[in-house]
């Protein structure tokens, strides 16, 4: 039942802040300093919502958080926010803080409540190819916790995320295919064939052959890539162990392209991102010679709160 | 009909040749001098053919050949001679001269005639993973046409190689997966969404520009590949011209990977391969400053005929 008693204190609720990516979406219910009251998740990432459906999404998640007061101000990240969501954010410039953002935020009318969407942010330094993001620049914005430090953040995943901030404000980034690459070479390409379907273990040693092999592979990544599938022709490499493997070579080469760019200045690395795949790139990070430290797991409600109290949108 | 009259005369017919791969069939009928007497093509490759149907295809292709007199000897490369072939012919090491293949060849009994198989070769040695290629040093032995020259062989392709030949003999050789990784990237990535289905034309600027890119990428070619996405992103890079930007990309990667290692240390280069194919790797090789050759279309049937002749399967 939506308006069912709660454990928390809806009079102390200050905003909601959504996560709105493309498989799934989070929610939480925030006081005014930023602590998390409640939270939600659901599957209604951008891709499962029907054309026009948006609204309804939104309005069942704000169900169980209605008050009987003036609607809770609403924010919002991820791939809602781009051509395919709900409503366009264009990108944010680098270098950009926190208060930056306010100057970019979109706004869609839903219902009683305004429903405030965070732009991705662009790096686009002229001379090479743009880069962009889209969500992760307000994680980056949650682990800096309002200081100005600079600072190297590494959020791996589909594609991982390479983002330098300066004094508080991210000045660059780079985005690595990694996570994608490895799906689809083990789904669709020959080197599947010789592995069985199991998982990445870091802690193996094929999983650190692997990093090895990336970090020193130079430009030969994909003379790196057919080693798989000959190791395991010569009963170098078993099935069991391939993915590990493989997955190595990717997180190995992509530090080593990172490294190379000096997109990785500010050591210690801070990793953000899910436990396994931090474990994975701690592993190999460590491996690099490269220390690094992990963000709190709270960094996205984090950095929504920010982008709100910078945009004046707590407190009114 | 089986024995309708061919135009050519049987009577100096010396060897029948195969190239029996994964998704085709080529044969030719030779003369003693290595001479083409007559070509047929199908596309009965090893994975189109049911379990014991090898004799049968095989029993189809000779059939325009059949001879009065004793029957021709037969030779093949290429997969019919893997694991999942006719018969395997286990990998000769490197070095390796087109002499040296007779102590590894393979024979399957075929009615009247016997089937010679080539084997593969192995380059393994020792302190890094091992390299395979089966039907590719075929093609160098009949390029090399019974030479002792030094030169570097680049044979573009699903996995490409860059093979080192030292006076007649293969010393060396890498593979680099750039076909198939195009291919997956294309059908199954993020990446194939903002391109059209156009072809690869290297002469176009974006094939050019992705030369460059692969060319001086580096480490960070995880990272050039989602700057495919972002030039999308940003109307710099149209959909009918993304997949000649990712082709020139890889291939220039490749290129930049087989030149830090002096896969290619014996310019001019000479390629081998499908006439497209080739002529993307000219560019690109041009653009990176590296001499290419072409060489003739023919050098599988001469390949053939060199490692039989070696082999004393002619004349006899």
């Amino acid at each position: 039942v939506a308006d069912a008693p709660r454990r928390h204190d809806m009079a102390s609720a200050a905003l909601i802040a959504l996560d709105w990516g493309t498989t799934s979406l989070r929610a939480w219910l925030l006081d005014e300093a930023g602590q998390v009251l409640d939270r939600q998740q659901s599957r209604e990432g951008i891709l499962s919502v029907p054309a026009g459906g948006f609204i309804a999404v939104f309005e069942a998640i704000l169900s169980p958080w209605r008050t009987n007061s003036d609607p809770l101000p609403a924010i919002a990240c991820g791939m809602v926010g781009s051509r395919q969501g709900w409503r366009e954010a264009p990108y944010a410039p680098c270098p950009c803080a926190a208060v930056d953002l306010q100057h970019k935020l979109a706004r869609v009318a839903a219902g009683a409540s305004d429903l405030v969407i965070v732009p991705g942010v662009a790096f686009d330094p002229g001379g090479q190819p743009p880069d962009v993001m889209r969500g992760e620049e307000t994680q980056v914005f949650g682990a800096l916790a309002g200081s100005e430090l600079s600072a190297t953040f590494v959020l791996p995943g589909t594609h991982s995320k390479w983002v330098t901030a300066e004094q508080g404000r991210i000045t660059r980034f780079a985005t690595y295919m990694t996570g994608e690459v490895f799906d689809v070479l083990r789904r669709h390409s020959i080197l599947g064939r010789t592995m069985s379907d199991g998982v990445v273990r870091p802690d193996n040693a094929s999983f650190i052959d692997g990093v090895e092999a990336g970090l020193n592979g130079g430009s030969g990544l994909l003379h790196r890539l057919f080693e798989v599938r000959s190791l395991a022709l010569f009963d170098r490499l078993s099935a069991l162990d391939g993915q590990s493997y493989l997955s190595g070579l990717l997180i190995g080469s992509e530090i080593a392209g990172a490294r190379e760019t000096a997109t990785g200045d500010h050591p210690p690395v801070t990793l953000i991102g899910a436990p396994d795949l931090v474990a994975a790139y701690r592993t190999a990070l460590h491996i690099a010679g490269i220390a690094a430290e992990v963000a709190d797991l709270e960094v996205t409600p984090q950095g929504l709160w920010r982008i709100a109290v910078a945009a004046g949108m707590i407190g009114r």
